[in-house]
């Protein structure tokens, strides 16, 4: 089945709003082999709604919606629904009923916008809304589905997953797509694509698998696609690419899937009953800050400190202030330091640092914005390495905390740097 | 003018890929006086990139373009590029320079699909990449205007302000379009609806003058939007709603436009010659992440603890042991000792800190997930706020870090709490 994701909003079209929405829908939708082959973003304004709709309604076997909903006068999308499907409102009163226990949760009571809400498009099937005020809708047409959310991402995510897959999973039969995502970190994408070599090794241009490059600032991931007519077929297919490229570029693969870097540390922490302290100067608690994101980093994660300063650097970590004089607070022997002093102050296994210029001001011709030390410290070995990493503050921060979380990372694997 | 803007990339169409390339575009547009009315995404697919064109370049005077110029074989913008415009691939010297460039400054000699990079559709303007290695290409045709870049969201962005805005804003004549958003956090959008009143009574409704409200987990942007025939009539307008907006609703109103919540209190604090020192527990780096984006808040922002465990709590901020025993570590008492022990620990002029359940495992009856304490304190007063915050991990955390900040600023600017 083909989907068009519609989403509706002039913060959108004026570039206020980013559009997380639609690759959320789009990765879900393929989850239940639903192919979304377009998406499609047009303001509150009636006729280019109604334009949207009938385009992906002639086009597409699903539809879904998303924006307008709320309870403020900007909000259209109800009434362009209504006259779509060229009916009217009435009242749900399941729906009134979640208004007023939402309030009540709230301590508040529902003014009448909120309840307002309640009233849906008549021969509609109401997605009722766990998380908000605004009900979803869900038209069925000449055996095409249309779906209409609320924009706001999280409701709109439970009403994907409560109602629109579990109901989608059950309709669909035709091809069976999947995806499978290799992340690598410390490779430039030419490079990565040389190591793999010619890509017709890895599989016949006419097997219905592909591989696509998909680089960011923190690392390239290797994405591997199949279309096939069975689930097994099509896991089988991919699992033969992920060996051959594995066999290639090993040691640059942190993660596959959804996996982050800071959830492979943990796992990795968590096996050896390591824990993790961590010194931040030019990276300013982003290191933490990803660790902390995963559930259970308790374990492991005992404290950090954000040493900004030159004072509590010494004062806190016990950097000697001759490493600062003599060789600047941005130094390997001052990174090295960093690391050490979390790590015996905390008794951690492991202590990491960075030191660096973040910018925009700051650099010097001898030690040029975007240059970064990061220490590693265990009982075996103290050291730092140089990074020069392009870009401006707050991606110089992200590469920088994306190496460091790399380095733990390589270390607890036992592999090289070179 | 009007534009639409598209994107191309499977990575797009399956989700993994989150489009924020759109959003900077129209924002970028709008700055000069062009409006996009639509966005679409398609595939790496020859028919659906060509349909893509023919209608944008049937219905719209600007057509942006982004994505598939890389140097691997999943890349075909160009080749449709060209089937487009009927044109074939010349060698561009200047680019190919740019790419042995970029190499040459990682000590690095390119490869030769990096080298064919050079080569562009013959006929084009070609739109130099200073920060990577594939070049973007301008159409002109029958008055229409045609521009194609990488989906690389800082190479793409420096061709957009180097070449296509100076470009677009000399050709443009019509109304003129002006945005201000006043960004308000710590009360809901229905309540703030209700603060505001009829939104009539801000303009007449043929003004040319619209009010919209966006809402998302750390606060409600309200968006003023005025098309006018003058730049100082659109200004004037904006400005006769903010004040207006401002009278009603002064208190919860951080920051207008772009601004940060922690580049207001950066301001706030460099004013007053102030210090801040950050003692985490929930937020796990991420308010000191926060602080640390904004370039120069080393004068202000000295260090900060995240203090993960209770060991930690006890021994970096003096938090007295019986007070974790007796109410535990998520509590009143244990927030303000965190922010009374960093504030005194490193002379800081106020401290604040957060304890809390981020889930979304530990939570109980009592303290369920998304209860939060954050402390705050000054030479003058030592207290904390309870916070019962809803979402996943992530969500909590960002709220919680939002309201840390917001309360540090309401202080400074003595706000009541109520």
């Amino acid at each position: 089945m083909k989907a068009e994701i519609i989403s509706i909003g002039d913060e959108l079209l004026i570039g206020q709003v980013i559009n997380s929405n639609q690759a959320f829908i789009a990765e879900k939708l393929n989850s239940v082999g639903v192919f979304a082959d377009r998406m499609t973003t047009v303001g509150d304004d009636e006729q280019e709604i109604l334009d949207a709709f009938q385009k992906a309604f002639t086009t597409h076997d699903v539809v879904t919606v998303t924006g307008g909903l709320g309870p403020t006068h900007d909000d259209i999308t109800r009434a362009v629904v209504c006259k779509f499907f060229n009916t009217d409102l009435v009242l749900d009163n399941e729906a009134l009923e979640n208004v007023k226990r939402i309030f009540a949760r709230r301590s508040m009571l529902p003014r009448k916008v909120n309840e307002d809400q309640a009233l849906v498009p008549r021969d509609c099937t109401v997605i009722q809304n766990r998380l908000g005020t605004a009900p979803g809708y869900f038209f069925e047409r000449s055996g095409k589905f249309f779906f209409v959310m609320p924009g706001v991402p999280y409701e709109m995510k439970a009403m994907m997953n409560d109602f629109v897959l579990p109901f989608l999973k059950k309709q669909n039969t035709g091809l069976v797509i999947r995806h499978l995502t290799l992340k690598t970190t410390g490779i430039a994408e030419s490079f990565l694509a040389e190591q793999i070599g010619d890509v017709k090794n890895l599989f016949s241009p006419d097997s219905g698998t592909t591989l696509a490059f998909l680089p960011s600032p923190l690392g390239v991931r290797l994405r591997i696609t199949s279309k096939a007519k069975s689930v097994d077929e099509a896991e089988y297919s991919i699992r033969d690419v992920e060996m051959k490229l594995r066999s290639k570029a090993e040691k640059y693969i942190y993660a596959s899937g959804d996996r982050e870097l800071e959830e492979v540390i943990g796992t990795l922490l968590k096996e050896r009953k390591f824990t993790l302290a961590i010194a931040e100067s030019c990276t300013g608690g982003l290191i933490a800050d990803r660790i902390t994101n995963v559930s259970g980093s308790s374990e492991y994660f005992e404290r950090g400190m954000i040493t900004y300063s030159n004072k509590s650097k010494i004062h806190e970590l016990g950097v000697p202030s001759d490493f600062i004089k003599q060789y600047g607070a941005v130094s390997r022997q001052v990174a090295e330091a960093m690391a050490f002093g979390i790590r015996t102050k905390s008794n951690a296994d492991i202590g990491i640092s960075t030191t660096g210029i973040a910018g925009p001001t700051g650099g010097s011709a001898e030690k040029p914005v975007g240059l970064v030390w990061i220490g590693y410290s265990d009982k075996d070995e103290t050291f730092a390495l140089q990074f020069n990493f392009g870009g401006e503050r707050r991606i110089i921060k992200e590469r920088a905390a994306q190496a460091a979380l790399e380095l733990v990372r390589r270390r607890m694997l036992k592999i090289s740097e070179q």
